[in-house]
């Protein structure tokens, strides 16, 4: 009679085309979180959740209501008195779909081509989830299932997880735990198994500079009304240096420095200049200088502008000298700094530097996240490295993300575990953008990988 | 029996309800010279024009094809052979409405409220070709005629008289004339009339800078890829010293200097600190140090931003680090700077300054306009100046204006002869904006001084 794991990685492998199945069912409800308009169908999609819970022999599972949209919990916890129980995150919420027209099949009729699948989501992260289900799923089916399991997903991570620091915090005790799984973060290359052992936080600014009370001709009041869009490019421009570094007040204070060995370690990571040129389609690279590009976007805080609007910017020409403009900024931060800190010195920034000419607005959006740092040596990151070997033949990389998945700062504060970062998303998934898809191959490795995860710690 | 003068101002005075009436059934036509879908109705409005002429005995009238809208041409060539000969330029077609929420009543549907006139056009410049032909009207209607008149209308004034120039080429014959009246100014305030003897000329600009090949994920490239609205903004902020000057290589080396007695005339005009800072509204005011406002709006140039793009600009927060930003920019420019110059000043500073990480496209618009001068001593600006000292009771203030009417450069060059710029506009008439009107009173009296103007010329 064959072990549970082997029976286990046998039914995960049996059943690929039906797991292929259900993953288009949920790619195919436009959970898009990020607009209220599709409040309806956010609701679907955890409401689809909580139906697959139940099909594969979750327990206690429940659509919980927060102030935005809802969580999806269910647990199954009937392993021995020592097995430990893995709290695994996750969200069925997904980005905005436009610009449609850019896609070669629409972003909610998830396609087949060659090895992708191709949908709004199919990486980001609904892959991933169901990948952690169907794991779930093959190892209740082995019979011997080693470790208690609680899954949560939530539906607004494309939103900043605005609601879900406050769902962790009144809810600590069902989620109670002795590590958690991530697999939001991903793979450098369908060969290459990565754990992710730091994320970078995020802090998201909208600033608005105003000038005149409307908007004015440029003829008869240009050379003496400051222009807000001069302004704000003046006030863009001060926020880097020559050498590439953040200038708000005190930005570097509480950065943790990398030292000598994890320089040598990340030195190793194939995310080499030509790497990030090829993947970016970038002229050049740019970047802080005395930091190598995988250091810059792991290791270092960044400050970026996400958006920029002001005036007239339909076709043709308008002589507009505009009443205000509008800048979106973010900026990315690694251990150990504080996002309301970095507020602090973009406020100290602006009021020492914003001229009389104008006034401004600053609004931080909800749910900043801080930094996170994962222990190497845990146990949780040793059964998952152990796993990837088992399916790959080759020992992981470790990695630093520059990405955020705010919620890994609240497991590891609230709940006072360990988080393992994993996930098979590769870098040409267009994550975020048009033509959005996950790579089955790996996909389907990534489930064997995860199976062996549950037998490996338990 | 009275003079030829008077019958002509009494005959005016007796006919303002009849000239409100047709002035309200030219603006009724949204001749909106902007867009394509409405070229109907900005043939439409030519077509009245036309008819409006021939109704009051203007001969040769045609409405003239250009490879855009067309020019109305009429005259009245009647007057004793050492009579002089006036060119009478005025445009026809006027801006967008929108936003169209915040008009009071339809911009089309001109509609009188207390002493004023609302609709789109009716003071730029319906209401000024209308004036121009009830003076004409009434001066024909006299018997004594002292002058002949050349009309000439164009349809695309509000998109840079892209063909007028050529057009003036290649009627130069049919065009010439003694002097040249363009109407298209505005007056200071309803009992300060007004002379314009400079315009400013215009250069417009769109300029793209180019980074990645598409959108990124601010997380995973943030700090490897040079984000092109922080290089736009950079590129912008270096526009300007900190004294307010334009840093284009060569900007100011054709700017003509004002001489101490043009400055002490320009000082007499209301046009003070805290005019500009009650009508724009701005917290305070900007601009090249060592000038005041009104020489800064008139007699020296500038660098507008009237449009800024890059990124996610909706609601709320998206990561994106964007493939590229926009920037709408133009220059106002004074005598004797050319507009080819000028574009190739802002190419020199982009190929001097914009990093190797990005790259850029620069677009000239079509129609750039050269500044223009007019002598304030020449009998043209002096029989104004008497008509208006009539009517008003007190001589006219002369100023530069910042704005820019591309046709009074070609008619110098081409027809050389002097442009007498006025016109009946008040500064809180709403131009290019929702619930643009005409001060009737003013139109009035406007009527009476061009008709003592044409006697005056005589």
């Amino acid at each position: 009679m064959p072990e549970p794991r082997e029976t286990a990685i046998a039914f995960a492998r049996e059943n690929r085309d039906r797991f292929l199945e259900e993953l288009k069912a949920l790619c195919a409800i436009p959970s898009i979180s990020t607009s209220a308009e599709y409040k309806d169908e956010v609701r679907r999609a955890a409401e689809w959740v909580a139906d697959h819970m139940r099909k594969i022999g979750l327990e206690n599972v429940a659509v919980m209501d927060t102030p935005g949209h809802p969580v999806v919990y269910g647990d199954w916890l009937h392993a021995s008195a020592e097995a430990p129980t893995v709290l695994i995150y996750g969200h069925y919420d997904v980005q905005p779909a436009d610009p449609l027209d850019l896609w070669e099949t629409p972003p909610f009729e998830p396609t087949v081509r060659g090895e992708r699948i191709y949908a709004r989501g199919a990486t980001d992260m609904k892959g991933q989830v169901m990948a952690s289900l169907n794991a779930v799923e093959a190892v209740l089916r082995s019979g011997g299932a080693p470790v208690n399991v609680k899954f949560f997903v939530e539906g607004e991570e494309e939103v900043g997880s605005v609601h879900l620091g406050d769902y962790i915090q009144a809810n600590k005790d069902k989620l109670a735990c002795t590590v958690a799984l991530n697999p939001d973060t991903g793979m450098l290359a369908p060969d290459v198994p990565t754990i992710t052992y730091a994320l970078r936080g995020l802090v998201y600014f909208e600033l608005k500079v105003f000038g005149p009370k409307s908007d004015l001709h440029s003829g008869v009041f240009g050379g003496v009304v400051h222009n807000p869009a001069q302004v704000i490019a003046e006030l863009i421009a001060g926020m880097h240096d020559a050498e590439g570094r953040v200038t708000l007040p005190g930005f570097y204070d509480k950065v943790l420095p990398l030292d000598e060995a994890e320089r040598a370690e990340l030195a190793r990571l194939p995310m080499t200049e030509a790497f990030y040129l090829e993947k970016s389609g970038a002229p050049a690279l740019w970047g802080e200088k005395g930091y190598s590009p995988v250091e810059r976007t792991g290791a270092r805080p960044t400050l970026e502008i996400n958006g920029l609007y002001s005036g007239f910017i339909g076709e043709g020409a308008k002589t507009v000298l505009p009443a205000y403009a509008m800048a979106k900024i973010s900026c990315r931060l690694v251990p150990d700094q504080d996002p309301a800190d970095v507020e602090a010195q973009l406020r100290a920034y602006l009021e020492a530097n914003a001229p009389k000419t104008v006034t401004w607005e600053l609004k931080v959006f909800p749910g900043p996240a801080r930094a996170s740092l994962s222990r190497i040596d845990s146990p949780g990151v040793q059964a998952l490295a152990k796993a990837q070997e088992t399916v790959w033949g080759k020992r992981p990389v470790f990695k630093r993300e520059g990405g955020s998945v705010p919620v890994v700062g609240d497991i590891q504060n609230i709940l006072g575990v360990d988080v393992v970062n994993t996930g098979f998303a590769l870098p040409d998934d267009n994550l975020h953008a048009p033509n959005e898809s996950l790579h089955l191959p790996t996909w389907y490795n990534g489930i064997d990988a995860l199976t062996h995860f549950f037998f490996n710690l338990g």
